[in-house]
């Protein structure tokens, strides 16, 4: 079996795996005060053009959206996201766990706008018992989005915008940038994101790591204490090391950005064959995510040999899956996905 | 500089990093549901002699205390612990970040005893308005302590009996079971605990991991639906493999006993030396743990080619300092330690 | 001015004030364990056909939904309710601060029906990673809703047969139930509920008294411990005998029914005329909360002289204002409304 | 039976409960957003000299504690309180559900002093991982205590001054503020708290109101969106008014010192009382509280005419018991209770 099922399923990128076994019986100091934390995290300040912003490194993305939206927010305030966002639909209440209410807008393609942020602020000030609603307290966006679409570098400035305006802190996930930052078509970089945002992370599970986020935070303000609130949440890693020296070899090099560039590719190619096949996409991404719409029957035959991720049911005989390239994904698999599809 | 200030210091056992190297390639699917994880459970309930216990694998220990926690207690309830417990100390409120309150016992050389637990609970229920105190709901203890000791069999045993008279689910907190299991003068087992606790944990990040505490709940009761709450405390680790290929390498022949076994083995080395050299310990341990009362002119000196963790200013002159072996402690640096403190 | 703009503008009824002077100087144990309290209890477990059922007595609405959610509820689950039900839209995320999100079902006219929730519930378990999302935990309903309606016997009972196949509890939220059991063409009767549901409550603040919810809890599972939880969340009153001697006045001799009777006859009134005055309603309701849609010449000439509450911009000139009568409407104010409408 | 178990024992005081029925039938907006609301804010500005604090009305104390520390501390806060402060021991968890831990400090006759705050806050940044243990965040300190005793001017002026120094936010449990202010040698007036304190609140529920506190935050800083979290924590009463003019009749007079007078006077007497009659105090507290030192015999023919609050086994043959007079009490009680004392 051959999976497209998600972008976790391999452990890492041979160069961190080597990485690993130079290091072996090296000693370090615990808990990411070590020197492959301090030179990861001055690799992505500069990579970032941000030589002010702090930068953090946890586990996973879950455990990250908590501690940063726990770290922002009031107790009386909720953040602004997506119906479809990552926090809003597959966190078993992460966000509501650290006492706040996600404030879902309706995404179109995986993105909100804007205007809505502006329309949703302004009516709850404008009401004339504000106090009691859940104050908008922060808004949350990814990129690419769940269902791999990205911004372009106008969107996110407009709602950057909005946002500074209305006194909103802007956080951006960024559990798949590396694969968002290749977009086809996409238009916004790694130091657009540290100008525009005000705390993001940087996803290292997906693009090359065996684990590991690298939370980024340009805004003053928000940096204060952030290590007691990683702590509390349970996210200070005692061998903090580990993940410095993932980000190291993700970042000395480019090897983020290549790996990024690579996992779009080969959904590039994938989603040729798809047309070529005949078949159409749900979601037109531009990113490593794919939607085909397949007939129930192709579905089967596809299972024989790959695997896949039940998205939606859209009819009686047909269905939305989806299918992820990553860093990882070997050329001669999508070449016998593509043949398949054909045969289908 | 050598360092002797924790036993998370290292990467990992090099049986751990050839695995990773070995299944470089292979594809699993996530979250833990993946052929390492269900082998590597499978092992951990043989050794424990606990075939129906439920194992799941996390990443850390403050991740591992606050999930097992939150999934045990009702909200108005509390832990009983010690006033030295990690939970109570160095978590930075991650208990009570899940609305419970640590009902703290004074130590003795870092245990409890079945009498205090029994006083506690004897007296919250005697008062006359009880609704109006945090309600005992369980019973937390480490195994080693946060000191280095490690409970008897008949102090488990009275323990147990104590928590399972009054309806107090026990849990116990083994980031450190590895050198527990191997203290000197120690006699509980693997099988012991599982069969006198509700829940625990056999933890991998102090004892040959690079990181990972696997938890078990014996108790059916507490099974229900430990995944979701691992998944809302942030805890559900995309690439479950990792951790269940690392607790396979410790659990498949014996590395996990014999890790234990090495840094206590060393500690020992290491505590006649410090006898040896004519000071005392302020704990008398038999685990991998040591506390030295030290004139601080001989920790000045020390601290010129070794790295400790100052404990505690005993006087103006002394103070205790903790030093850590573990799975990793190669026995020349012991050696080089015991003869600056001859020297010192 | 008149005040139309809630049911809670005036102190309480009469008779309550009179017995607070009749029982002055009278002194009593605290925090609910007084005599009043236990006779108030009685009458409306008489009432309810409920005699093994747990009552218990809060001073506020929003207070007792989060008490009770949060008695219910294991950490990892979520709560159903309309997305107009006032958990979801009105208590500043008083849900979410005890940790739970609540799973929004798209109203119709305020209610949810049988077939939502099984959906919801059908789906959460048919889905491969069921873990990844808020498990559904109970389902919360009120009566009467936020917009004035009531559920019929048969909607009421499908409801409940579906969530007691499922092992969902079922909450009614009754902060109006003195209206909603008073309801034009409703056939629900206190003892429907009490069989019906597993917890519910029934309001005082809005029916007659200067404040206090009785909560009823029939489902034994649910009694344990209610009080730790009531005072957890600072609703245990410590003048309890104030809610007492409210609920013993309120249902020693039928005001409470009365006083229900006697808020939706007047709103009655008040809907005629809205109708004779050639304007219609957003949501025909049956009790004590009427919702005309009127042009924004007639909304400004009323507010001369009268008080109502904003509900919804409908176009450039339209508006749906809320209109409450309540046990303590003034007939001859409901005739002063009734004839500036006509004259608007 | 004669009660003096506690000062919440009677409704209100007879002002009260004449303004109850002289504004019956009136009409008022909610939520204290009414005109007696504000002109008990104004009151209680003037008499606090505060003409900038903010002042909003809450129902009871824990709900009063719960609420004003969620709104200063940041999630991975605590706050400093007594070992027998009310938070501490006596409201069942529910500043721990606010996701805060206590750091509780041992009490001197029920106070703790700016010495021990300094050190705890000193010792926590000295520390070399500080952020693995919770940061102190605030103080908490009651007056009168839970035993009755009050700071001095000289103890409060400390204990502000070293929070001011290390950036603590000072806070003040006023519960039975007006016996506090009415202490035998107490020389603190509510003037100096407002200068001293960060936030406080005024207790009524023990001070001749029905229920209520009012909440004096001095600080701007904490002033922002405070309504937002009482929403949010159940404590916006629906009928603010009902706290408003309770407040309006303790402070538009002096009423509120006056009350506070009388249940001091009576305690002085019984004092008198239980010391002609050959007993001793355990806390000389110089308030409404008295923790006589008694055999059980005596305590026990008490039992017979008299409730008292049990407080203390002290040997076999000896207990502590608790004596609250009050606003309410009467002088020919305390006589009777004298004379029994007397002949025991």
């Amino acid at each position: 079996m051959i999976r497209f099922d998600s972008d976790y399923i391999e452990s890492a990128h041979p160069r961190i795996l080597e990485r690993l076994q130079a290091t072996q019986g090296e000693q370090s100091p615990g808990y990411g005060t070590d020197p492959h934390c301090k030179r990861a995290a001055d690799l992505i300040r500069a990579v970032c053009e941000a030589p002010a912003a702090a930068v953090h490194f946890l586990v996973g993305g879950t455990q990250a959206n908590a501690t940063m939206i726990a770290a922002v927010l009031r107790p009386h305030q909720g953040v602004i996201a997506a119906d479809t966002g990552h926090i809003t639909t597959h966190e078993t209440g992460a966000i509501e766990a650290t006492g706040h209410k996600i404030l879902a807008l309706s995404n179109n393609e995986g993105k909100i706008t804007a205007r809505q942020i502006q329309e949703l602020v302004d009516d709850h000030w404008a009401a004339g018992n504000h106090e009691h609603t859940v104050q908008p307290g922060m808004v949350y966006i990814s990129f690419s989005t769940e269902v791999g679409t990205v911004y372009s570098l106008e969107e996110l400035t407009a709602i950057s915008q909005v946002c500074r305006e209305r006194g909103l802190p802007l956080m951006l996930d960024g559990a798949r940038m590396g694969y968002g930052l290749a977009a086809v078509g996409g238009d916004v970089t790694l130091s657009d994101i540290a100008r525009l945002c005000d705390l993001f992370y940087i996803g290292g599970t997906k693009v090359g790591g065996l684990f590991g986020e690298a939370v980024v935070i340009p805004n003053a303000k928000f940096q204060q204490d952030f290590r007691y609130l990683m702590k509390r949440q349970g996210g200070l890693l005692a061998k903090g090391f580990l993940l410095g020296l993932q980000f190291e070899c993700l970042f000395e090099d480019g090897l983020y950005f290549e790996l990024g560039r690579h996992g779009v590719a080969e959904a590039i190619r994938l989603r040729q064959g798809i047309f070529d096949a005949g078949f159409s996409l749900r979601y037109d991404t531009g990113t490593n995510q794919l939607f085909p719409l397949l007939p129930d029957a192709v579905c089967q035959k596809l299972a024989e040999s790959f695997v896949y991720c039940p998205w939606e049911k859209v009819d009686d005989t047909h269905s939305v899956i989806r299918l992820c390239t990553s860093w990882g994904t070997r050329p001669a698999d999508v070449d016998a996905l593509i043949e398949a599809l054909k045969k289908a």
